[in-house]
């Protein structure tokens, strides 16, 4: 593989330094380097250097993006939008695979080198999302880490069938076992979790539910998650999306210990519309959190970019995250903290770490984050793939 | 003056047109118009005219854009906000004019053609500030409309010696009489409001309060505003910035009722991270309100961008503005509703109005709003005044 030497490029805390990248890897990082024989020397002028980026919740299958403006005049409640996207797919002509390709690269192209996505599974397209889904992971490693959540979308004891395609999509490569909104969608709490828990067990798969119940509700899914976790021993294996109630309930202090002991994660994509965890909040207690960018620009609304610096501005905005060591935490959110909670290959900028790099024109990490400036080299596995916001051949 | 024929360009509405340009204003639109001898052509080529946009609540005078960056170490409260502020700006050799100029014309470069700012006056630095942006306002008149608030932001009341210098920044040319936190700040709302009031009947000015305060404190704050705007007359002439409070209390469907009625118009930046008052719940009141990105890149906080498509993605976001109807009400909140309630010329795309024009690579409105693309020609007063976000000679 390549040596590749980075020249005079600064480092998240200011220093100016060179980064030595061998056989993937990052080899040394320090000022005045020696370009070992034979290495590539990219000379980066000053850009600053920061780890890859990850992105811990989104929907690769289903983003509309290059088809043609979407006109939106979806009703507001979360089943108009789920009944909506089931009905439009076919429609539109929504192929998982080439939409999936197409954000993924864009994606890569940004910066981001890490991706948890979802994929839904129901009665009407089988397991074809997900199927493509693997495919493409399959297709992309070397250069993108990518997950696959086989996920119930239009509902899992509702939809009779579903459970059995999640089985099958889990047999055909799924990564993790999704879940979704046990009393909201499903209307049998019990009988939803035992369920994907029990996919769980049977696959030894982790676990990712998207829990968008409100308030009290949400807190009892909650308790039956925490309970359930520490039952199968599943620490360190589940992922709870949105948990808005977590910025509802006045008991928020007890579950966030709750989750914490038990190892239970939270993605967040903070959404300005609602409350929502909250990243001191969490971290205090020991619950680790991250950020997603949940489904951009699809049938659901029109919002989000394949930008991670975007995402954790509007994280940043939503925990009111100021000072410049505030809005490191709003990185964190999109890199190490989502890569460690989705049990992705760490993604730091040190010695022994994957060199996965962005090198771009900002002063500081605070300034990358709410200003989001071009990204001028993007490294993965060690190997240049983009210039200049697009993928090099 | 200049004729200007904009030749294949794309209305919000989706069809194709041209636009003709005479004597600053818009004088025709439709298909396939005749190019008056000696007029310019300039070629769209199906890229999306927008009316000009609307920048309704910023702090010209206080952005630290392209002064290096501000590490921002500052505690959490508003008081720790506004100290720091006044002690950091002379230490940071804080110019008003050449910051606000500098901001003005990177506002101008993304489409932005009418702005309200606001101008510290306090015992420190007198009215320099005000006096600054009336002098940059008069510079930049026939290319960019701007309002400038003599603006008591270290306190009114507290800080004797300031309603002497608020009446000589009025004196001075400042357009609007700005008040804040009667209670929070000032520690004596009737005597605040008496002040600030005082000072509109004496110079015959507008008022903009910037109200933080929360809960019923801060609806206590509108009640008294209502009584006076109805009591004076100034119906039409008041406008109360942020009132977070309505985002808060269980009252605010009276409250709505009760600014309609006195034609008190609300401010929003629309901020993420915490209860605010919204778009469909004021309009259906019949209340006015609109968008600003208050202090962009400042003491206060690194987040912002003069952009006010950027504002109004963060404002559909906020108000969960998903479908296409939706988020043309964003757009309306940086556009032309922020014009009426500021008091600015009309800012609509049609005959007769002044030819205050945006074109840019997205195939609707609502593209626009969530992808912010580049701004391919700004047209000012029926000038070409900037190409590809930078300025033209």
């Amino acid at each position: 593989m390549t040596t590749l030497l980075i020249r005079d490029c600064r480092l998240p805390d200011g220093a100016a330094a060179d980064i030595l990248v061998r056989d993937g890897r990052i080899a040394a990082i320090g000022p005045g380097l020696d370009a070992p024989a034979g290495a590539s020397v990219e000379a980066a002028r000053g850009l600053l250097a920061l780890p890859a980026f990850v992105e811990g919740h989104t929907h690769l299958d289903k983003t509309l993006w290059g088809m043609g403006w979407y006109r939106n005049e979806v009703g507001s409640r979360l089943i108009d939008r789920i009944d909506n996207e089931r009905n439009e797919r076919k429609r539109l002509g929504l192929d998982p695979r080439r939409q999936g390709e197409h954000m993924a690269r864009m994606f890569l192209a940004l910066g981001t080198t890490r991706i948890r996505t979802h994929a839904d599974v129901d009665v009407a397209v089988g397991t074809a999302h997900s199927d493509a889904l693997v495919a493409l992971r399959d297709a992309m490693r070397g250069t993108m880490d990518m997950q696959v959540v086989a996920f119930p979308q239009s509902g899992l004891l509702i939809r009779p069938g579903t459970l059995e395609l999640l089985d099958a999509a889990l047999r055909n490569g799924a990564d993790i076992v999704g879940g979704l909104d046990p009393s909201g969608i499903d209307r049998d709490p019990k009988g939803h979790l035992d369920a994907v828990f029990g996919l769980c067990t049977k696959h030894g798969k982790p676990l990712d539910i998207h829990l968008h119940e409100p308030g009290e509700l949400g807190a009892f899914a909650l308790d039956l998650i925490i309970e359930r976790t520490l039952a199968l021993g599943m620490q360190g294996k589940v992922v709870v999306s949105h948990a808005f109630c977590l910025g509802e309930v006045s008991r928020a202090p007890a579950l966030y210990e709750a989750l914490a002991e038990a190892g239970i994660a939270l993605a967040t994509t903070a959404p300005p519309s609602r409350p929502v965890p909250l990243v001191k909040a969490a971290r205090a207690s020991g619950t680790k959190i991250f950020a997603g960018n949940d489904g951009i620009r699809d049938t659901w609304g029109p919002y989000g970019k394949p930008d991670m610096l975007q995402r954790a501005m509007i994280l940043g905005m939503k925990n009111d995250l100021r000072r410049d060591d505030e809005v490191a935490l709003a990185f964190a959110t999109v890199s190490d903290w989502a890569a460690e909670a989705c049990g992705f290959e760490t993604c730091r900028l040190a010695v022994g770490e994957r060199a996965d790099l962005v090198l771009l024109d900002a002063e500081t990490l605070a300034e990358a984050v709410v200003a989001q400036p071009p990204r001028r080299v993007v490294i993965s596995h060690g190997r240049i793939v983009a210039r200049d916001g697009a993928l090099v051949a």
